[in-house]
């Protein structure tokens, strides 16, 4: 079960929330979460102690964002080896908790595969789930790793395309530690670039409709006492007009191999914004987003969200509740177009930044190769 | 003062919603109000029958848009003449309520002027009261007039441009029956078209941050039985990548000499998406917006309003209250840049449709010469 544990908001951590952290107190071990839900109200920690508890912090996206997910699906099945739960059974619940998130799916299996092969090989349940916890915790730090990789690749290029630095940086949706076992990759790129003193300004999208940007990127922005300015997705126009943004930068949530990029609804007008008033547009994703197997844009399917999030308004502390759980803004009734993301064409992106490197300009060669590299250090 | 009086919700009325009303009950002379604050979860009437309610209505928002406060304002000199105030007080009441409403000011100029001139002539504060209500009436009636001649400029242009027919357009924020004695602007030319039976689809952007899209047009649209869908702002990008815009209808707060166009923030990203997949972008507008001593986009000086806006989300309904009236969505302290509008230059503008003709391409020339038809109608 998870206990809820109010955290202080006027604890100001230097840098960095840790949206997931595994802990070992003398009563057991157990994984905490940042519950994101409540962000950026409330700091509230879910402590689940069992694989139930955190299928549920999954399905209620009280933790959420591809990598993070595929961590906290690793630790979820030490936390059943460590716990003496049935690691199958906890396994396939986890693995279901939201069955469209492959990332969770790949977690789960890496840390069940180290538990089933330590069992077969000793037969000793404490030692598989070790080898459970090892995987997880390899997991974890390989995707702070990329983070870090990403990061010093992306402020590379930010340097080498705006030489005068000072830079000032668009970004769009959340893609920091909230989504990540390290630092993100998008944010991670402008909190370099922030660490090194050279970020003047990072403008934030709110990102309708769920407003990621401005519950989450500006409350890890403010974390990290970086120079930040919230806007509504409508007002980037005006900034790009004024010459205010001198980069964007967007994760992705699937590129296709020849470049195309599936990413939060609002990044492809960025892209032609950004493209009409000459300005570099540059997507930050591990290696692990390129989808081979997807050969460009018109592939890729795109999700569409129930209308209540566009027709009703939701926050944490809203009491009142409409069919979607908000408040109706928009006459019963109204129909809506809610698209998850849109498909930006390679031919907008200036550059993808992945933890292996730069592909720029973005062909489907130089994604190939990437990803080629990424596979050699795999297999090594 | 002004009473309440609250509307069903199921009365269907056929087409338009009177946003403003005089009327003559046995009890005296009211000007009625739709209150624009509470749409669109109740359609509640302000009942007007002093001048100090009207400026309490005006103030609060309760009625709106830049021609109706005009109409609005010369009813309000009306209004006090008939009931017996002092007039130039009430005027002056009346101007000062929204001090950048330059309609506003102009309305109650004109009821002002027909007064003053009939008190010198007769005396009679009777026959001076008649002159005003007479010249607020002539006001609401021109104003209707102008809205019905831009709809069938609007409609024959875009009859023009997609000889296809079932068109698909795509509006932003509110320009009908709401801010306008007759059906509006933009709104009106696509009404036009559903009621010939060639609007295939409204599309209807939200309009951050104050949701004027989904609050009021999306009202507008179900009220007269119209195929429309909402989305957030951030969506069109992915309407026009797959083809599903024909035509941008959008109003505007101020046209300048060159034909450069200041609108509701986010105008301008539509018109570089329009520009870059060759859709018409058309600018609906009466003739008074274009301000000649404005010679271009850079001279526009474009309001910032408050951080609240964008920081907080509020909704009629909404009980909690931030520091600006709603409900905190980012970390208290975020920093907003929130322009009340952007500016679109003609180059991207497909035409400007008036009252008096259309201007297309737009230049300063074709825009002076629909400006000087429209001083000789009036001087005729």
């Amino acid at each position: 079960m998870a206990d809820q544990d109010a955290g202080s908001g006027e604890d100001k951590r230097p840098t960095g929330i840790p949206a997931l952290r595994w802990e070992e107190p003398p009563e057991g071990p157990v994984l905490v979460l940042l519950d994101q839900t409540r962000l950026p109200a409330e700091e509230v920690e879910l402590v689940c102690t069992d694989p139930a508890a955190l299928v549920e912090a999954i399905r209620s996206l009280a933790v959420r964002g591809a990598p993070l997910l595929g961590v906290a699906g690793a630790y979820g099945v030490a936390l059943a080896a460590v716990r003496g739960f049935e690691v199958e059974e906890a396994a396939a619940a986890l693995a279901g908790a939201r069955p469209t998130a492959v990332n969770l799916a790949v977690g789960v299996r890496r840390a069940q595969a180290a538990h089933r092969e330590a069992l077969a090989r000793t037969g000793d349940p404490r030692q598989a789930a070790a080898a459970a916890l090892s995987a997880a915790r390899a997991l974890h730090r390989e995707d702070a790793e990329a983070s870090g990789r990403m990061a010093a690749h992306g402020l590379a290029l930010l340097d080498e395309l705006l030489p005068a630095g000072g830079h000032r940086v668009l970004t769009h949706c959340n893609t920091g530690s909230l989504v990540s076992g390290g630092e993100g990759t998008a944010f991670a790129v402008a909190l370099a670039a922030h660490r090194a003193g050279r970020l003047r300004r990072l403008w934030v999208d709110e990102t309708r409709p769920l407003l990621q940007g401005a519950r989450l990127t500006a409350y890890e922005a403010a974390r990290n006492d970086m120079a930040y300015t919230l806007l509504t997705d409508n007002a980037a126009g005006s900034l790009f007009a004024a010459g205010e943004v001198d980069a964007v930068l967007i994760g992705a949530d699937r590129i296709a191999a020849d470049g195309s990029v599936a990413n939060k609804v609002g990044s492809y007008p960025l892209a032609v914004l950004a493209r009409y008033h000459h300005v570099p547009f540059i997507v930050v994703a591990p290696v692990t987003t390129v989808d081979p197997d997807t050969p460009d844009g018109a592939s890729i399917e795109v999700e569409q969200r129930p209308g209540h999030e566009v027709t009703e308004v939701t926050a944490p502390q809203v009491p009142v509740a409409g069919a979607g759980g908000g408040i109706p803004v928009a006459p019963l009734g109204t129909q809506a177009y809610n698209p998850a993301f849109d498909v930006t064409p390679p031919e907008l992106v200036t550059a993808i930044v992945t933890e292996e490197g730069v592909a720029s300009p973005v062909t489907a060669e130089a994604l190939a190769a990437l990803c080629a590299r990424s596979r050699q250090v795999t297999i090594s």
